[in-house]
C-alpha cells in the first residue's frame, strides 16, 4: 500500500517537473486532502475551540494550585491532558510557545518553517476546562520548604529597565524545566558552535549555512579560505546530528547545488563521534546503514574522536586510540552531543542532596525524593527504578503473612502482580531468562527443594540478579510526553485515588500505592538518513530501512504535532519544499 | 461577482467556526485552487525552471559588463525582465533575496510569513539568458571615472575575522539601491523606535508586540506600567503607517483578545501624524474615511503633532499650532516616515554636484547626470523631468525649418507628438485646461492671430504655464518596477535601437534620442484600513471603499509576487489565518 502510494508520488514528482502546469496544483491540494484525510483518521488531534476563555473564576479559592515550570514536550504534554477542572494552573516558562523538537533538525534547512512546528502555549491552554495563568519568565530558585517558586521575567519590563520578579506558592509543582547542551566544558564551544536545541538554534544554523553558501562566493577569496568556510563539521553522532548532517547534505544536492554551482566542489561535511560507531543506541543494522549511507554520500564519519578545542576557525580533536590531536579549520560546527543540566536545576539539586547527578532523580510516580507534591518530568528529570534488594526483606515480610519465617508458592500468588508491577526488572529478568513466571524463578533457584518452603535466603539469591536489569529511560519527547500524560491522568484522578488507591502494594509501609507507577511504553525510533530513507526501530527492535519509510515518519510526526494549525503549516511546507525546493533567503531567522 | 464570492467565503468562515470538521479542509484546498486559477488567468508569472546553469560561459570577454547594485523592487524587477543573452551582468546586494515590500505591514502581525513575501535572488536569477554572478555584498563607493564601483562583503569572511574587499568594473551600473527611514533626525528614534522598512523589521516589530503582551501579563506589574507597556505608538500617517495601525487593530481584536484577556482594557494605540490629516497623499474621501474608521476603532489619531524626541519609556510631540510639547509614556513606537538617503547613495551625489539633494536626479531615461553609462532607479532616485522653458528656444528653432524667425501651426504639425513625448506636463497642461489639442494651445495664447506666424515670444507666452504640472513620482514599489522594466527593455534592445532610435527628436541636439522615455503608468493605490476593508483610489482618481476590496487587494499583490513559491505561499498564509488565526508565539523571527 505505501510503496505504492510512494511511486505514485514519485511519479507524480516528476511529471511536475517536466510539466509545470495548473494540473501541478491541483494535483498538490488532492494530496494534501487525503493526507489530513489520513491524520484525522490517526491522530489524537482535536479541533479548534476559539470560544471558550481563560479564566472561568468560579470558586478560585478553593482550588489547589498547581505550578508547573516549562513549555517543553514534558509540560506541555501535562497541560494538554490535564482535564480535571478543580486546579488553577499557573505556568512559568521563558518561551510563551509550545516547540515539536523532533523536527528541529529539518528546520535547520528549511524544510519546515520554525512556526509550522511551534505552538502558541496560550492557545494551547485557550482549550482547557482549568483555571489557568501563563507567566513568560524564568524560574531561578525552587523552595520546597515554603513551598513557593521565584521568578524573574525574561526581559525587561518595569519603567526603570529592570526586569520584574515575583515568587508563586504551589500546592503542587510539575519540573518540566528540560536541559541544556552539555559541551563538556570543551573550550570554544559556547562561544563558536551551534547547538540544535532550541527554535532559535535551529533558525541561526539557517541563516549561518546560507551565510557560508554567500562569502564562499565572493571573489578575491583564496582557494584555503573557500574551502574552510565550506567545511561543516557535525559534532555528536547521535540521532540529531546524523539527521542534521543528513538533511544538510539533501539541502546542498537538492537546492544549494544550482544556486551556487561555482563553488560545489569546496564544500565538506565532517561527523565527529567520540565513540567507534555512530547512531550506537540504535540497531547495529541501522548503524552499519548509516555509516554506509554516509560514506556513499561523500560525508565523512570520523569515529573514536574526541572534540577537545574549537577556536573561531579551527576545531581539535583528539584520535581516542592514538591520542593524536588534529587541528582541522572548519566554517561551521554543530554541536549535537546530548544533554546537559540546567544551571536552575543543578541549584534545586544541590538544596535537596542531589548534587552529584546529572538530572534530577525522581521515583516511579515522578515524585521528587524529600519534597512535597513536587514532581519531575522530561529532560530535567529521570526516573529512579527501585531496586528489588532495596526491599526484600520488605517484600518477604509482606509475602510471609503468617511470620513463620519460611514462605510456600501459595503465599507469593498473591503480591506476585505487585512485585511486577513495582519492580518490572523482574519481567524483564525473566524474559531475558526465558522463564515463564515469577514462580519458575523460585523454584529455579532452590530446584533441590521443589514445593518446599522459601527462606528468606534462597529468596535473596533467586532474586540477586534481577536488579541489573534496570534500564534507564532515554532523553526523548517521547518519554516526556508519555510522562506528561502520565501525571496529568494522575492529577485528574487525585481525589478518587486518594480513596481508592489503584498502585500495588507498599511493601515497606501498609495499603497500596496511590497510582501506577509510571511505565515507558516504548513505541519505537526514527533515524532520518537523507535522500528518503528512515531507519525505523521499532519496539521489538525490529529493523526497517528504506525509501517507504519516509512517508510513516511523516505520518507520526504530523500526527504528533500539537494543533490542526501545525499539522496543516508542516504538510503544506512538506509538499512547498516537494514542489519549488527549500528556500535559500538569507534572512534573519 | 466578488460581492457573492465574498459572502460566499464569509459563509463558509462561519461554518468553519461551527462545525470544524474535516469538510472545512476538502473547502479550504478547493477555495485554494480556485485562486491559483485566478492568479494563472491574471499574472505574468513563469514556471520553475531548475534545470539551467548560471555560467554559460560562452564568449563572455565579449560581453557588455553590466553592474546591479540592489535587489529591492527596481532592481529585481530590471533583473527578471532582462532577457538579451548579450550582457555579463554582475549583482551586488547586502540581501541575497528579493522582499516585496508592500506586504512587509501585515508581516509584522503574522498575517503573512518572511519566508512567503520573499524570493532568493539566486532562484530568480536560475532562469535567466544572460550571464550572471551574484555577490552578497554593500557597494560603498562608485567611482564613475574609472567605471568601478568598490564593494564590502557584508559579514567578516576571511581568516583573520576581517571584511572582503573587492572592486568590480562596468561597462553599465544601474544604482536601485533603496533608500533608509527618514528620522529628520529626531533624538532617540535610531536607538528606540522599530521600522518598516526590512524583512528583519517587521520580524521585529513582531517579536516585540508579543514581548509587550507577554510582559504586561506578568504579575506585580503596576498599573501605569501595565498602562505604558501596552500603549503603541505608529509615528507616520503615510500609507505604511496607517497600514500598520490597522493590521494590529484587528490583530489584536481576532488574536490576542481571547488569549490576554486580563489585560485588554489596557491596550491603546495612537497615530501621530505631523500634517493636518492621515493619508495626506490620498483622495480627501479616502482621508475622512479612514479617520472616522479609526475613531470608531479606538485608535487614537492625533494630527498635527510633531514628534521631536523618543525616550526609551516617553515620546514627545510638539502641536504644530500651538507649539505645546507633550511627553507620553509607551511601550513600543513604529516609525514610518518615508524615506531618507542611504549613505553610500549621499557619498556618490557629493561625488557627482548633487550635495544638496534628497535622491540620485536622473533624467527622463534613467540616467545619472554627468555620468556615463550610470543609470539609477526606484527609492534611491528621482526622475528629473525636464522643463519646456529650459528648450523653450530650441523648440522653436527646431519646427522654424526655414529659419525665418516666425511658425505657423503647420510647421508644428511634424514635431508636436515629439513635444508631448518629451514634455508629458504639456500633455497634463492641455487635460486641465480642457483643450483639445497643443494647435489649441497656442490658438489660445494668440486669439486676435488666427492662423497667423507665431513668433517665439507669443510660443513662450503660450507654454509659460506648462511646466507647474510637472509631477514628482511617488517613491513606491509600483515606480520602482516599472522603471525596472523600462530600462531591462531599453537594455534587451541596446543595439537595435542605437541603429533605429525610437525616442523624440532630441531639440538641442540632431536626431531622435535612442529610447522613448521612462513614464509611470499610475495603476492606482490601495489603503488597508482594517477589518476587511480596503480603500482603493484607481488612475482617475476614482475611489472605492468597501469589505468586498479586500478580495481585489489580495488578488493584485498576489499576483505581483515575484514566484510562484510565493504566491503559493501567501495564499496558505493567508487561509491558515483566516482557519486558525494568526500565530502569537513570541519567537526571535
Amino acid at each position: 500500500m505505501i510503496k505504492s502510494g510512494y511511486s505514485l508520488f514519485e511519479r507524480a514528482s516528476r511529471t511536475f517537473r517536466n510539466h509545470p502546469t495548473l494540473s501541478k496544483l491541483l494535483l498538490v491540494s488532492t494530496l494534501s486532502v487525503i493526507t489530513w484525510i489520513n491524520l484525522v483518521a490517526s491522530s489524537d488531534g482535536r479541533p479548534y475551540n476559539g470560544d471558550k476563555h481563560i479564566h472561568s473564576s468560579s470558586d478560585e479559592g478553593k482550588k489547589k494550585k498547581v505550578v508547573v515550570l516549562g513549555t517543553g514536550c514534558a509540560g506541555t504534554s501535562f497541560l494538554r491532558n490535564l482535564s480535571n477542572p478543580s486546579y488553577d494552573v499557573h505556568v512559568v516558562s521563558p518561551r510563551n510557545y509550545f516547540v515539536f523538537s523532533p523536527l528541529l533538525p529539518i528546520l535547520t534547512c528549511g524544510t519546515v518553517e520554525a512556526r509550522s512546528i511551534i505552538d502558541p502555549i496560550r492557545t494551547i491552554l485557550l482549550k482547557k476546562s482549568y483555571d489557568v495563568h501563563f507567566e513568560e519568565a524564568n524560574c531561578y530558585k525552587i523552595d520546597p520548604e515554603k513551598k513557593k517558586v521565584y521568578c524573574k521575567s525574561s526581559k525587561n519590563t518595569n519603567v526603570r529597565g529592570e526586569k520584574d520578579e515575583f515568587a508563586l506558592d504551589y500546592d503542587y509543582l510539575v519540573i518540566a524545566m528540560g536541559a541544556r547542551v552539555n559541551t563538556f566544558n570543551t573550550p570554544g564551544v559556547v562561544e563558536y558552535a551551534h547547538f540544535l536545541k532550541e527554535v532559535e538554534d535551529a533558525q541561526r544554523i539557517r541563516k549561518s549555512v546560507l551565510d557560508s553558501f554567500e562569502r564562499a562566493s565572493l571573489p578575491s577569496l583564496s582557494e584555503e579560505e573557500r574551502k574552510r568556510i565550506l567545511h561543516f563539521v557535525v559534532v555528536g553522532g547521535g540521532p540529531a546530528g546524523v539527521e542534521f548532517a543528513a538533511e544538510f547534505h539533501d539541502f546542498f544536492h537538492e537546492d544549494l547545488l544550482k544556486l551556487y554551482p561555482h563553488i560545489k566542489d569546496y564544500v565538506k561535511i565532517t561527523l565527529i563521534e567520540a565513540a567507534d560507531h555512530i547512531l550506537n543506541t540504535y540497531d547495529n543494522k541501522i548503524t552499519a546503514f548509516a555509516e554506509e549511507k554516509f560514506q556513499r554520500d561523500g560525508i565523512h564519519v570520523k569515529t573514536g574522536s574526541m572534540v577537545v578545542q574549537v577556536t573561531d576557525t579551527e576545531i581539535s580533536a583528539k584520535e581516542r586510540k592514538t591520542g593524536e590531536v588534529s587541528n582541522t579549520p572548519y566554517g561551521m560546527v554543530v554541536w549535537a552531543t546530548g544533554n546537559g543540566t540546567r544551571p536552575e536545576i543543578m541549584a534545586f539539586m544541590k538544596q535537596i542532596g542531589q548534587a552529584n547527578r546529572h538530572a534530577l532523580a525522581t521515583d516511579e510516580w515522578l515524585r521528587v525524593g524529600r519534597c512535597e507534591n513536587v514532581y519531575a518530568l522530561g529532560d530535567c528529570a529521570t526516573v529512579n527504578q527501585r531496586q528489588v534488594m532495596e526491599d526484600i526483606a520488605f517484600i518477604f515480610n509482606k509475602a510471609d503473612k503468617n511470620k513463620s519465617g519460611t514462605l510456600n508458592l501459595k503465599d507469593f500468588q498473591e503480591i506476585v502482580d505487585d512485585i511486577l508491577e513495582r519492580y518490572p526488572q523482574v519481567k524483564l529478568h525473566l524474559k531475558r531468562r526465558k522463564m515463564r513466571n515469577f514462580s519458575a524463578l523460585l523454584k529455579n533457584s532452590q530446584e533441590s527443594a521443589q514445593n518446599q518452603a522459601i527462606e528468606i535466603e534462597n529468596f535473596k539469591s533467586a532474586l540477586s540478579e534481577v536488579d541489573s536489569q534496570i534500564i534507564n529511560l532515554p532523553a526523548t519527547a517521547q518519554v516526556a510526553g508519555q510522562q506528561g500524560e502520565y501525571l496529568a491522568d494522575c492529577f485528574n484522578r487525585m481525589e478518587e485515588c486518594e480513596k481508592y488507591p489503584e498502585g500495588p502494594l507498599r511493601f515497606r509501609g501498609s495499603g497500596r500505592h496511590q497510582f501506577h507507577p509510571f511505565r515507558y511504553n516504548n513505541l519505537g525510533k526514527f533515524a532520518p538518513l537523507g535522500g528518503k530513507q528512515v531507519a525505523i526501530q521499532s519496539p521489538g527492535d525490529w529493523v526497517w530501512i528504506g525509501r517507504s519509510t519516509r512517508w510513516i515518519w511523516y505520518s507520526v510526526y504530523t500526527s504528533k504535532l500539537a494543533s490542526w494549525r501545525a499539522r496543516t503549516s508542516v504538510i503544506s511546507d512538506w509538499v512547498k519544499r516537494f514542489i519549488f525546493g527549500r528556500d535559500s533567503s538569507r534572512i534573519r531567522d
